[in-house]
């Protein structure tokens, strides 16, 4: 083996490890536990790096990233905080090269970046937290979908779903981000538990939500073995609006039928809504508003459509604005004050002001990130289907 | 921010990508495609560090990891192979730094280390592949499990499991290894599109697989906010019997009545069976030995039980070998030559014949890794319940 020393260390460690457990006896060696969350909120960070030179922690309750020391063990550490309570991304940089946690088995399911994540209850259980309420299920299921292609999508289906085979439900389609795949709202958002949560305070009516991957072109071209254009490497890319197109095709002839089929849905427009973060944001706007008809509940979080968009593509929605108010039941817009598309979604909704379209806006603190859309996910889903 | 210029201009890069795609243009920069599997099985894994000075690739398919080259763009590639078609866990050494590949959202789930997974698709669709057959339902449920905790584990059922109400199914408990979670049998393992592939084939019966995370003892601690100890670190460690046993005991009084209350099983020991890998393995000879009223099938794949602890916890095994043979419709046992428990594990299956327990056992090339797991668990899920 050419590895270096540690690396070299690390697979011995390992071996060494599997062995005795197999044999019943104890590991040796340095272990590292990270992270460690304090009762004072307080968090502590561990890498275990003996060769490094340098080692920071860059996470999202950090302004930047901090310095972490090197102890005895060659086991380098930092204790932040108190940080307040929530779910945050985080990841170390060692000697300038970003990695996870590898103690932590908490990850951000993404396509492009890998960051750990760090979960830091409240006094009181915040609303992703595990409580013991009745739980959902989280399903990873295939699908037929466009092209001959097999589409993927995590459904979450409320407690109860399986025992009243009579009973049918509303449906939520919820699509994240760019570079996120269909497991981002599961892993990251939490959508599970803080249904479970609302569903046992009664403060939102149980549904089924579908999370579908949100960019099958790229998909499409990995499953027929074609070489990825850069413009798909991304799984967004240059044509981002037919792009856009293509996935709403995906979501109404192949993903909502087969839901439907599959699934005790209640199949109208007042049982149906969509949803989204960032790309998927966008792409909540285009296929809500080109299919009113379909959905009466639109939320966007932390995204918006520009103004020659809806000029060249979407004039249904305010030509006649009457008609629009009575047809959407919601259509909701939330971002924070720091998110670098802020001032883009402000004008968006200056937009809709202008024109009398009805909405409901929700201006937070903070950025681009998770912890804003969990906290958007939960104010919407105790509004939907009401 | 006191990042380095790399992680810098990735922020910047992502930041300008996020806000481009938002915009509907296209992005710019530097982007990676990772890996690319060529139509001739070589293929090219790539990574982008402009500052880096030693990038190399380590994975499952080499012998000793070997050194990328550095092109223009900042971008480190390697062309390896033809590599024999499978699924292999690799990850990037970086200036010594072991890192997933981060433009592949393919990753293998496990607390210790962090590796990312490339696929290399047969000329004919390997067992594992995703084919149009009917899928069946792959679900994380959570559970009520022992000392008030709440446990978590992923479930198969198998196609048309949704449709008929009344039909029951077998179901075979399957733990996998010392640091994977409850979903590595998912992720890695692709039990659900080898089963899909096996039931449509006509070759398994339609069953349910539920996968537990396997190390309460450490879950348990975790939800208490108690300090983990060194010896919960590895989530296993010192106390590796008395671990097993309370795995044991929360399989036996806490998940197999969840898992028959809530899903419809047939509940004897006809149709359980309980299998594993490593850690798990150990574990499903320990559960199986101690409960042959409630299981027929015990499926180990890499592990085994040494002579002093059959000699002192499992001698109901061997004692009366005639009651065993006829009680176990299955006691299956398979490793690889290179695996580094291979010796053990021929010494157990000395220790089975000398004491006449009948067994079924499959030696392979190969070591202890999930690409011999994948197949060991096609080989038995053919013989299961039939």
């Amino acid at each position: 083996m050419s590895t270096k020393p540690l690396i070299r260390l690390m697979f011995l460690g390992t071996m060494l490890c599997m062995s005795l457990f197999a044999l019943g006896q104890p590991p040796t060696g340095p272990f590292v536990i990270s992270p460690q969350v304090h009762a004072d909120k307080k968090v502590t960070f561990s890498y275990l790096a003996p060769d490094a030179k340098e080692v920071k922690l860059s996470g999202q309750f950090l302004k930047a990233a901090v310095s972490m020391t090197k102890g005895a063990s060659g086991i380098w550490s930092v204790t932040v905080g108190p940080v307040k309570p929530d779910i945050y991304p985080y990841s170390f940089i060692v000697d300038g090269v970003n990695v996870m946690d590898p103690a932590n088995a908490e990850f951000f399911p993404n396509e492009r970046f890998k960051g750990s994540l760090v979960d830091i209850p409240g006094d009181k259980p915040l609303i992703h937290a595990v409580t013991d309420v009745p739980h959902g299920t989280v399903s990873y299921q295939s699908y037929p979908s466009i092209e001959g292609s097999t589409g993927s999508m995590v459904v979450y289906t409320p407690p109860g779903y399986e025992k009243d085979a009579a009973k049918k439900y509303p449906v939520f389609y919820l699509i994240s981000g760019t570079t996120d795949t269909e497991e981002t709202f599961f892993k990251v958002g939490r959508i599970n538990f803080i249904l479970d949560n609302l569903i046992a305070a009664g403060k939102a009516k149980p549904m089924i939500v579908v999370m579908p991957y949100g960019n099958p072109a790229a998909r499409i071209a990995e499953q027929k073995g074609l070489p990825k254009p850069s413009d798909l490497i991304s799984r967004e890319g240059a044509d981002a609006v037919n792009r856009s197109k293509m996935f709403e095709t995906d979501l109404m002839t192949k993903l909502i039928p087969f839901v439907e089929k599959n699934y005790r849905t209640i199949s109208n427009r007042d049982a149906r809504a969509v949803g989204g973060f960032s790309r998927g944001g966008g792409q909540t706007l285009r296929a809500g508003f080109a299919n009113m008809d379909q959905f009466a509940w639109i939320c966007c979080y932390s995204a918006y459509l520009s103004t020659p968009e809806m000029e060249s593509s979407y004039r249904n929605v305010y030509e006649n604005p009457d008609k629009t108010n009575k047809d959407l039941k919601l259509l909701w817009v939330s971002v924070g004050n720091e998110d670098f598309l802020y001032n883009q979604t402000v004008e968006f909704l200056d937009f809709l002001k202008a024109k009398r379209v009805n909405y409901k806006s929700l201006i937070t603190g903070g950025g681009h990130t998770w912890m804003n859309v969990k906290s958007y996910f939960a104010e919407t889903a105790q509004l939907l289907f009401k």
